[in-house]
């Protein structure tokens, strides 16, 4: 593994090993970009989102096989595959018996698919500096052996989680959970004088305020029940959520995160509410009665992060499962969530009047909508002191649309309102390689400002540390 | 003319015959990008969609006047004339008797309006490369000279239809026809052995879902009369499209292509689909009515291509003949159809959860509203295996356009789920022009791609090939 | 000063001077860059769209202080200072009585935030150019000091309004004005032969169309009193109307400017129009109704247009006020107008179907929606010859966003179309910058249009002339 000691002092021949991949292809501009870059590439990942199991860490297992650690869980790779006619069947996906090894005959045969790809890319890199072996194999050799020496390389005790952990760098990493979790592996971690990273829990309750997700009527129940203090109905679902965030906050927590439908956050009067989770949790709510509930709990949600300090973090517009029949096959998270347009700046507008101008709420915006980056949210960002960029991410966390958001966003909102990178992912092994494209887009952005005599080099050198280090600790509260 | 002879062994004084056109003006990046179009800048035209008349091919007379070849069919150069002030008539739109001698006047004193313009570019590049007359000339020269040179040219027999298809390297070109149309000349032209492109009907339908047009019941009647195997009603209706798809692919059609309103794809019911036929033969369906039969007949229509395997391409989201008085003065097609923003992810769920899956279905989806590229195609088309990309069109078929496209679908879906370029002109001296900005932008976004080592060159030149010759071949069952 | 005597001249040890400084860095593309600046750096200044104040002109007075010379009035400065959690009333917004010295500490403290910002290149050229005070000294030197040396500086005689006036070359400078306003100010500068620039009123109607705003009934009350020649009702609303147009154009307006809430422009007939007009003076009109007599009006001021030949200028698409708590204590136009999305192509129809054919109508469109720019504008202004592309503002006036636009809009539409560049501003100090800006923007767009062989180098530099010179005099009829 290659990764512990920095990407720069590897010589391979590999591309995927270049020290200057991503930067500009201007040869000044290129030299500015290596120095700003230079400041950060070493840095400790701090990662304040994403969807690993902190089991992992607790029971530091081996990994099984390549294809569990790299393929099966990560639907970024799995939908490409897919989109060659790949049933995912036969790629393990949705808990179906497939061969390991057939799957990654599979993956191997489609490889070439992948170029261009921000999966390709991480992935090249992963094989790279992380397992030591030269990914242009992927295109020539043989599928088995490659099977069988990545299979060799997780076996050793270096490639357990724990040793990962340290040798990617992590410091803080943050992991995303359910309302009713016992929250018992972060307790564990955190109190293993062992383990130094920090393994914080963040709270997602979306499974309780979609009435029109299947499971709703029984997970309200459970919440009441388990968190009420003996409330019923709509006043002691308010108080279970409340107590349930404080739960997490004790286990230190600092964010809850919200994956609404879409970015209205209209309150409704507490009678309303009633009625309308009544008709939830009987199954008759309309469609339009479940959205509007939907937003009065994203409302609540801010109401509740101002008591209680839990960064707030939103990403609305995305039709979940798009595909029924596969849905049905496989169950949800399995590559077919399909992003839609939305108005942030109407929605939001009755929770940013009333806790919007609070500099100690923090409200994190994502988007897969490229558009509102320069029309939405920069603005609202560049006003609203509890309002944060949230980083490029899901489709639009490739090299070309982190640049473009940066070009979206800085000349309205600067670059004081980023909210830090954020992985977001359920592959491990890749998280070097996201935080090291963000580390190079952001030093190839910078470059340019300098190149254009927009930006003196000096001040380019603090912003690029404040962007990869500083902000997500201030943000997230770490 | 010299394109017959390649592109790249013309040194004139024009800048529209220089070997670097349109390739980065970074010098390292611009040799990579050299060295990847010269593995495609020979390679034969396919074209998959477009406008021309097959009666052009069968009669191959010349073409009776520059003005009528250039100027009056081509609606992309009628509306920037337009948008100066010149009025449609006087260029001979919408069958109007001009005087073509004036019109051509017109069109060189407003041709330094072109600059920068995509027709500009193209008509620059016909003069240097078709007609062999430095395009420089049209901002100096004397009009009615050009006119008289450029009539003795296009009377030369090498410059017939069938002359410049063989000199334009065209191997496949798609009309697009009306369901009814007997496609005589198809056959005439697939039958005569001195003549070798394949010229393939394309089945159009908008004529008969769209009950909002002037026209439609009298189209209705035609239709079901003609094909209904004896059937009336909405039965009839479906049959009898059904048997002329039958008819077009017997013919060598191979995709049908469908000009919707928006991007939905509710179906309907039986009864209710009858009810809302009946009321539109009768002229009283409401605009919703309307709209909702509409997008019955897309879903329709993916069911047909399912079993028929005709490649379905869809385009909505344009406000047709958007100037009401130009439209009754000029009727369709001159120039003011105007793009607004929609919906697909919404609105073709019902299709793609009961179609989408199918590897054998083709669904080509275009748009004039880039947002949907990073937002909604390119995953839409990284999971369905049925969804491909379509090329950038209409109004971003330009230079910079094309390249946005590229940066904005790579990231997500690849290079695998592209169409192929679609050059859906009606002018046909701009073919070769069309195709080769579309292998330059994409030499000049590859050479990116390396120079920033994100991909090998090897890798680069396999995939500018594929993109430019094996993907049209292979999405449209070429 | 170093204004006066040109940019380029000026050698100082800030990157604020550089010469270079916005144009491309690649050096080839640069040197033609240059080339094409050096034809526009030094031609006047023409600001056909703005908020000054004309009183500023006819007094002559010494601006009060630093503070409230670049602070306070400056919603782009206070926004970023309020984000990071700055209260308005301390910056003196709103009519607060702050502390002017405690508000510039605030503002020097805060200024590593505004990297990157439009605001901030513009404040570091007026700093460099305008008061000759190297902008570093913003980050390291005693806000006091600078304080008191600005204090100084704007104190001298060649710092009043009218010696800047020269000193920036201003020759056109419109004002936005009430429909009510007696414009005594325009008059009295216009009969001044002491005064050379030409200080234009704007005719500024929205307090009068939107009847969701408060005030609306007072306002037109007064108005039909005032100029409704002894009408009443919606008749003598609109006879009201056109003879505050009538007495603008008599002081030498030349446009008419409308904010509206969104694109829609369908008339209503006159009774319906009468109706909505009596419940927006009762203060019982809907949402809905309020939006469609919005909507009617904007046709209604089109057709005005067209009979008295006023440019209309449109700008829809802002929720104004967005934050109801600050608006509360502060008022308008403090920050927190916010942009989203809509739909001018459907919207403008029915207006456009009767007016947009003609050509003495000029009908400039903005937007702060990049999104529309290729979708609908620049087809729409490729064909209306009543239709101008407005100058990409507000938030999106800045470096990165005015290249996108002509990336946007130049396939499409060409270069003739472009309105000329709007600085928008209530920043007097801030007009040269803003120009100087555009200037550098359009010839590092035109200049990698020349490097890429697309247009040549001669007909760029006619181009960058007429975009910078002739479009705003030839669009704004000045």
């Amino acid at each position: 593994m290659t990764w512990i000691n920095g990407w720069n002092d590897i010589m391979s021949t590999s591309h995927a090993a270049h020290p200057d991949r991503l930067l500009p292809v201007d040869p000044g501009t290129r030299s500015i970009a290596r120095r700003l870059l230079a400041h950060v590439e070493d840095l400790p990942v701090i990662s304040p989102h994403g969807h690993l199991d902190p089991a992992m860490f607790v029971h530091d297992e081996p990994f099984a096989d390549p294809t569990t650690l790299l393929i099966t869980p990560d639907h970024y790779v799995t939908r490409v595959l897919h989109s060659a006619g790949v049933d995912l069947a036969d790629l393990g996906v949705g808990g179906s018996d497939a061969d390991k090894q057939a799957a990654w005959r599979i993956f191997v045969h489609h490889w070439p698919m992948f170029a261009g790809t921000a999966s390709g890319y991480w992935l090249e890199q992963e094989f790279e500096h992380v397992f030591d072996i030269n990914p242009d194999r992927l295109a020539t050799d043989d599928a088995d052996e490659l099977y069988a020496e990545l299979s060799e390389v997780i076996a050793r005790p270096d490639f357990r989680p724990r040793a990962l952990a340290e040798a990617f760098g992590l410091e803080v990493l943050a992991t995303t959970d359910d309302p009713l979790d016992d929250l018992a592996h972060h307790r564990t971690l955190a109190e293993d004088p062992e383990f130094s990273p920090r393994v914080l829990p963040t709270f997602r309750p979306d499974a309780y305020t979609k009435m029109y997700n299947v499971g709703f009527a029984e997970n309200v129940e459970k919440l009441i029940d388990t968190a009420g203090d003996g409330q019923t109905g709509y006043g002691g679902y308010l108080q279970a959520l409340r107590n349930r965030r404080r739960y997490f906050i004790d286990h230190g927590a600092t964010s809850a995160d919200h994956g609404t439908h879409n970015a209205d956050a209209h309150p409704l009067d507490d009678a309303e509410a009633q009625r309308i989770l009544d008709k939830g949790r009987a199954g008759t709510a309309t469609r339009a009665e479940a959205l509007a509930f939907e937003a009065n709990m994203t409302y609540r949600f801010a109401e509740m992060s101002r008591d209680d300090h839990l960064v707030m973090t939103l990403h609305p517009g995305v039709h979940r499962n798009h595909s029924a029949s596969a849905f049905k096959r496989f169950g949800a998270d399995t590559g077919h969530d399909i992003p839609f347009s939305l108005d942030y700046t109407t929605g939001l507008q009755p929770l940013l009047s009333d806790f919007g101008e609070n500099p100690d709420f923090h409200f994190v915006l994502f988007t897969m909508d490229e558009t509102v980056f320069s029309r939405e949210l920069a603005p609202l960002a560049g006003y609203y002191p509890s309002v944060y960029l949230g980083a490029p991410w899901w489709f639009i966390d490739e090299i070309d649309a982190m640049n473009r958001y940066r070009s979206a966003t800085t000349g309205a909102a600067g670059f004081s309102r980023y909210s830090g990178f954020i992985d977001d992912t359920r592959a491990y092994c890749s998280i070097p390689a996201r935080h090291n494209t963000s580390r190079r887009v952001d030093a190839a952005y910078l470059a340019r400002l300098v190149g254009e005599h927009r930006l003196s080099e000096d001040r380019a050198a603090e912003i690029i540390v404040d962007l990869i280090d500083s902000s997500p600790r201030r943000v997230f509260k770490l």
